[in-house]
């Protein structure tokens, strides 16, 4: 899994500077501590003198010295160790916190439920992440550029979309809801130029009324509402357009003179960014969709496609000031919410399982460079972690709708767990004898850790899911998983933290140590399994891993 | 292998006091370079104000602050990362000296020769480690108190031992040797109580004028010899002694009254002491033999037993100043030398031969506890180290004298390697695939790995000394081992140093880091491998693992 530093609780302060004064102050080494102007320091004040401090005889870092003890500047330490370290303030006094690690653990307060958040997406925010260019207008799932710049569909993203929504929605208040036209209860004054036209109507398949509107080529020919919404920015709406057909919504910035317009148009151009007019493709089908939107997030990722630069909390800055319907169709239950998660997570399940292939594998479509030496995945390659992620979710969405298809979908998705990858799968052997579900099915393999555990939580869920029965596939599989994980854990362990793989060992390369987020999500994936399974390695190592982030290491002899 | 920190190039300077200094400090955080008074001080002379630095929210440390810049106590960081520093100095100019490790690697200016040097071991000195109770007077090697404080021989240390000297041998240059009586060419002129007797006589044995000599009861009927002998102490005599007799060696302190009294008696105790009178037992057999003595390590051994503290250079504050025989017996060739590796190298492959059971083995006497939860190994247990440190020493042996013994002997001592735990052998499987000779023999095995290199050069060693056949056990033997090595290597790196076995994953434990001495080790290891087979893992890890020592790390994702 490739994360993104979404938990970065601590911002890195880099001294800046400190290495250019190190040279500047070079040889000015006098013991001051003995000079007659010290005196006049009062006690609580120290003068010290400087002394070079060479570094393992290759380099050399300007120090302080005050008799025996020796200072050593922090902007050397953090380069040295990667250590984080910021000055902040309580109640006007200062304080330098030094941090090990910049991640967080998150203890589970329950045992793991199939049916409840997974694991921490709840803190995750996939759609924010630079990544992903933006939601697609179609589709309603995110669109990729991790490998590719183009853009494409990369399962393991898009399944992580819908479960953040998913256990957002199980963690977060109620939305806050309102409603701008029900063609009911609440209706809307919309505005109708003189060549445009607009009927309110029964519509059959909806069986609610809804708008009809019509309007000329002409750009000033449109049907309008002036709008006045702050704080909450997902749009939502029941939508049939016909061909050159948009909506568009208009957001103004209320500090400066600054309006943006997001155009919903009749295309299925992903999208276009021109200035201040950003163009989503809703497709070209004539038939009613619902089309729910997070504006902010469509706002940014036009700008983000013109490489401007992203901006601070624009949801504070920002106010929905107007929508435009432009050509023909109907529109109908027009609101704005502060979150639409249920959307969201259904939006990723049909994408699911409109997209599986017959062999249930969800290709990826991107080329893959893993490491030197390895040859490239190429495109249409399956990860344990979409699969596994995708399995997790269609559970969800079979448990919250009783749809038979996404559990059918979900059992499918095993076909590739459980072949190798020169059958088009990710099981891998470790010595030919532990299974492995391989997030990157390699040749050789590599056996990244954290994939391979949301592979098991997939499996879990689905055999959960299916009602815990003595035998299934999703068992059997979820059990050698367990076997593996439980025999091999050991090996990703550094003694001061966690390697994100084995490539060392089936490379005889140079060891991939797991940054601190991913050091982390091992962790925290860990304290869940040991919920699950009372091996004491799983919390044995919960515990030593979380020890690692606070700057404790395994003893040496 | 448990090693004495012998490489230690860098004296840890712990600068004690500071954490306390940290506490008197507290609070006093004015900044102090915003007062009149720093005004006062030259340019190169800086007011550090103190900050206090949490250290990642569970304790303290009192810190300075120079405007952005934080400096840390290296007490503290010694303590966190240990790291070692010192401060030095060189023409008056102090410095601070950083060393992230404290051992030294050795890179092979040429490849490994098993008629050579044994790896780095001329930088051995095995008798001088406290570990070492004192060199046998009946075999002339070292008995151990590592694991059993009454003292044992240790095959592991015994070998090391001969193979030290075998090694300084070649590096060292020529001995000194100071002839005090030959019987021929340098006769010493004796000194003989009135109730004592002595003549020279022709040995038909030795085919030599030696000295016979009886005394009385009397503590006065003596022979002796006045000596004057500084910066040698290496004592040589050929000896043949009756019961209750003794030869009895006067070292004087140079610069304070102090006599010490080293007997060396017909007895078959190991070794006694009280006050200044220190007794070596050198058994009860009468027929010649040769007594070779370092009288300074005896002397150090005597004091040790008495719990008295360790002296620095000895060597240079003693000279001998006397020699003295009781009882009856016959002495010849006295002599002192700077040096007696090979004597000492051959009394370890007497012993080894001597020693060795029919199984090919040198069972070792003492029980070994190594783990929690591990069964402890059991009095009579067989090392690899041990069998392949012999191996290394009985072919060096052979490769000398060419005397068969010695080979049959080493031949002999593959038995064991090739033998499971459980039949009283040392050869582990990982994974049911890959064999491990196991420096301990544990169930599970936890896979040592310098004991193993060490094991490998046994057998390389052997293969060689043979002839280098196209086909042998030995060559078997080290091939499989060495599949072993280069498959399980990369499972010993850390990231940032080495592990000192695979305890982790055979126990599901904490990991055992090796001490920066064994990582040395490890890699003066590889270093010497990489020059016997080019797969470059082995000198690719060698290059990593040394890098780990000035702090390089491996990256992280």
């Amino acid at each position: 899994m490739m994360l993104m530093r979404v938990n970065m609780r601590l911002v890195l302060v880099v001294l800046c500077g400190a290495v250019l004064l190190a040279t500047l102050y070079w040889g000015h080494c006098g013991d001051i501590s003995l000079r007659p102007t010290v005196s006049l320091l009062s006690e609580s004040q120290t003068a010290l003198s400087e002394i070079e401090c060479s570094i393992n005889g290759e380099y050399s870092v300007s120090c302080r010295r005050d008799r025996d003890q020796v200072y050593l500047p922090f902007s050397f330490i953090h380069k040295y160790f990667e250590i984080y370290g910021k000055i902040t303030a309580t109640d006007g006094v200062e304080k330098f916190e030094w941090s090990h690690s910049y991640s967080k653990v998150y203890h589970p307060k329950k045992k793991y439920d199939p049916r409840g958040t997974f694991t921490t997406f709840e803190n995750y925010n996939v759609e924010v992440r630079d990544r992903v260019k933006c939601i697609s207008g179609i589709e309603g799932v995110p669109v990729s550029t991790q490998w590719e710049p183009r853009g494409f569909f990369y399962p393991t993203q898009i399944a992580q979309f819908g479960l953040a929504h998913y256990s957002k929605n199980l963690t977060e208040p109620e939305p806050r809801i309102r409603v701008i036209d029900d063609g009911d209860k609440v209706l809307e004054n919309w505005i109708v130029s003189q060549d445009a036209l607009m009927s309110r109507e029964l519509d059959p398949e909806l069986k609610a009324n809804v708008i009809r509107f019509t309007t000329t080529d002409q750009p000033a020919s449109q049907v309008r509402a002036r709008l006045n919404i702050s704080q909450d920015f997902v749009l939502s709406m029941d939508l049939m357009l016909k061909p050159n057909s948009s909506v568009t919504v208009i957001l103004q910035n209320k500090d400066k003179k600054e309006t943006v317009y997001l155009h919903y148009v009749t295309s299925t151009q992903l999208i276009y960014a021109q200035e201040d007019h950003i163009y989503y493709g809703v497709g070209l089908e004539q038939k009613w969709r619902r089309l729910t939107r997070d504006l902010i997030i469509d706002m940014q990722k036009g700008w983000a496609l013109q490489d401007r630069p992203k901006r601070k909390s624009p949801r504070n800055k920002f106010k929905v000031s107007g929508l435009a319907l432009s050509g023909a169709g109907s529109v109908g239950n027009v609101r704005v919410s502060s979150s639409e998660h249920m959307f969201h997570f259904f939006s990723a399940a049909r994408w699911l399982v409109s997209s599986q292939r017959a062999d249930g594998g969800w290709p990826v479509p991107a080329r893959r460079r893993l490491a030197p030496r390895v040859p490239d995945l190429m495109p249409g390659w399956h990860s344990a972690m979409s699969q596994g992620h995708a399995i997790s979710l269609l559970s969800r969405a079979y448990h919250r709708s009783g749809d038979s298809r996404y559990l059918r979908a979900a059992r499918r998705a095993l076909g590739p767990l459980d072949r190798p990858p020169d059958k088009g799968g990710v099981r891998a052997l470790f010595m030919n004898r532990y299974v492995w579900y391989e997030e990157y099915p390699t040749k050789p393999p590599i056996f990244v850790l954290n994939g391979f555990i949301y592979t098991l939580l997939g499996l879990y869920d689905l055999h959960y899911t299916e009602g815990g029965r003595a035998a299934s596939p999703a068992k059997d599989m979820f059990e050698a998983g367990m076997l593996s994980l439980k025999t091999l854990l050991p090996l990703f362990d550094t003694g001061s933290g966690s390697f994100y793989d084995l490539r060392h060992f089936t490379l005889g390369a140079s060891p991939n140590i797991a940054r601190w987020d991913y050091h982390a999500t091992h962790v925290n994936q860990l304290y869940l399994l040991a919920g699950l399974d009372p091996d004491p390695v799983l919390l044995a190592t919960a515990r030593r891993w979380e020890g690692y982030m606070q700057g404790r290491r395994a003893a040496h002899n």
